[in-house]
């Protein structure tokens, strides 16, 4: 018998550790390998060797590594790419030293990527036995195909919460008040369209849609004007007409050519107190913690990520499953809400992204459609049992510390 | 029998309508008022006439208001000036007209300014049969006498939980990794000092440390040295020798001429990239989330914070018992922590702050006493039950509204 490595990729999500935990339950259940190894630092940690058991966690360990956020494993943004043959002979090398049949990765589009072309080389090097496997992540929620990513319900449900609690807090005086809360999603609009379950927000601003400065401005007027107050949300990846960030001045690039965002609140801010639109507004910029928030994550979400990493498991006794990635499909019609789970080809996934569409985006910055309500309201649905010690959750070390 | 009137000044907390609860709980079991009044927005909606009866409230409503965040009676920043004699005239008119025979105010050092002002005024001027309850809340944890706030609790599980969370998401990477974490708290450390219950903070600056850039950055410098990675938290009131803050640039002033603060993450940042302590570091300031955070309360601080609601009322019956604030007392010695209240006279809390004291601030930045910690942990303990609906926290719509 042989063994299978997970690892982890790309930015953490509050829920990406529970996808490790389901390959490892499955194989409680039916120990098809006979080691789980878990790659620390993802790809780039799997180069060095970096190697470590996890086949023998408890169930309490499993549970707990379900409510741990970020990525315990670690993760990297190092890009794997087809040119750089010494990689994958390096790669191919350290799976055979460890017997390893399987690699199970989770991430985003470019770990995708990483799983096709893992297995292109392997089919074109003649190369047998061996499965990758992608598991999708991303609180952006940006992927293409799979109805969501795992990650994308517990930000959405942070985010949504956050928006009550402040709009709670901002309308206390009666003194005129605008507040900004921007959040992540790159050029997706799905974190930020979230916040709209909440029912609050008075203006959304989505990179789907130009930014117009001055229609922006003028409704910020008019609902000033209406009730002295202004609740907006920004996503950090607005943009305008000719595509320049409204964050501009302050992007730079991360190691994968991808912008480095933010700003775009502080931007608005900007506009509206130049402008006279109000006298002042506050930014509240939801920065990492949105990624990372266990004390809001959504059961349903947590459950879909246990449930993707044992099905990955499950659908590798395949020898031929690979360059697949797990993804989640919605019941059609009335049914109450179900997840069921299908493969599709990494390669369709890797290197897209998958926006909001445009007919759910409402005009004049008014939010999102009752079509695009109803797709969210599911995925932030439940709050697990948190399990606590002197007054904070429990969490797992990260293994790679 | 006569009415009573609660009402609410100041930030928002958490839990501060756990006091209000807690008032039109008491009043149900023993109704020696015949109706128990909101005051909307404070002592300035109070002066407006700006009434609503609370005293039908359901057990499911109170259990609601305990969840609900932020000021549901309305906030505001007024301040009863002793010189400003029509206000005082104006408001005692408005306790004949409605039968008002106490007010129990809940806030921070100017609101208790303010009860022990109308009490004073009641006995300048022979008025007799009125009562004015301070209830004290404020995240940041600053009144004198009382052992701590309602309020400061929540908020500083809150931190500790956003710094394991995101301790959690900045290791993930291989890369150097600087994370700067504000926090609240005007002149008291109190808020950033909660921080250190995680165990995980490297750097802790505090205003009650005049700060010194050279000696901060030298530490920085040994800490990525060592690690590769430096986990700062920083109070918004931190402040050089001189006395100005290190976020002087962004200061203003808000109606009560206290300073406006925020920044001092982003002035840590610059001092640390350009002295090249580190390449690159990230801000995340939890601005206004962090005194709303209904998904993080601490049921401990709900709960004393509603008794202490439910104390007021009861004291309240002494006819004598005016201008004094409801406190709260710690347990001597080593049983289980286990809160008791007290009165004590509004004046003597009223405009003073109370400060994390010299001796359990270790030196280097290095984080606070074990004697601190014992202080805040048992703040924190305990998750209420959240009622949640469609993936969301209850809250009750606010009354102002």
């Amino acid at each position: 018998m042989g063994n299978c490595l997970v690892a982890q990729s790309g930015g953490p999500t509050a829920v990406i550790n529970a996808t490790v935990a389901g390959v490892v339950q499955a194989n409680h259940l039916n120990p098809i390998y006979d080691h789980v190894y878990g790659g620390l630092h993802g790809i780039e940690g799997i180069l060095a060797e970096k190697l470590i058991d996890l086949t023998g966690l408890t169930d309490y360990q499993l549970q707990i590594l379900k409510q741990t956020p970020a990525s315990a494993l670690g993760s990297c943004r190092y890009k794997l790419k087809r040119e750089n043959t010494a990689d994958f002979e390096k790669l191919f090398e350290i799976f055979d030293k460890y017997g390893i049949d399987t690699l199970f990765y989770t991430g985003g589009n470019d770990s995708m990527d990483t799983v096709a072309a893992l297995s292109e080389y392997a089919t074109e090097h003649g190369i047998k036995g061996h499965r990758f496997v992608g598991c999708p992540k991303t609180v952006d929620n940006d992927l293409m195909i799979t109805d969501h990513c795992p990650g994308y319900g517990s930000a959405a449900k942070m985010l949504a919460a956050v928006v009550q609690q402040t709009w709670l807090d901002y309308n206390v005086y009666t003194r005129q008040e605008v507040f900004i809360l921007e959040t992540m999603g790159r050029d997706a609009g799905w974190l930020a369209a979230s916040t709209e379950l909440s029912g609050l927000v008075d203006l959304l601003i989505l990179p789907e849609t130009a930014f117009d400065a001055d229609k922006f401005v003028a409704r910020v007027k008019e609902i000033v004007t209406a009730k002295n107050k202004c609740y907006i949300v920004v996503s950090e990846g607005a943009r305008y007409a000719d595509g320049s960030y409204l964050s501009a001045g302050k992007a730079k690039n991360d190691g994968f050519a991808h912008a480095v965002l933010g700003g775009a609140g502080q931007a608005l801010k900007n506009l509206i107190v130049e402008s006279g639109a109000a006298q002042r507004a506050k930014v509240q910029d939801m920065s990492t913690l949105q990624r990372c928030a266990v004390i809001s994550q959504s059961k349903t979400d947590v459950e879909e990520s246990f449930k993707l990493g044992m099905s990955a498991h499950m659908r590798s006794m395949d020898p031929t499953f690979t360059g697949m990635m797990v993804a989640v499909k919605r019941p059609e019609g009335d049914t109450p809400y179900d997840p069921q789970f299908f493969a599709v080809e990494a390669s369709k996934v890797a290197n897209f992204v998958k926006h909001v569409p445009d007919e759910w985006i409402l005009p004049d910055y008014a939010g999102v459609s009752q079509q695009c309500l109803d797709y969210m309201r599911p995925l932030i649905q439940g709050e697990p049992e948190l399990v606590c010690n002197a007054g904070l959750p429990v969490y797992i070390h990260p293994f790679y510390l």
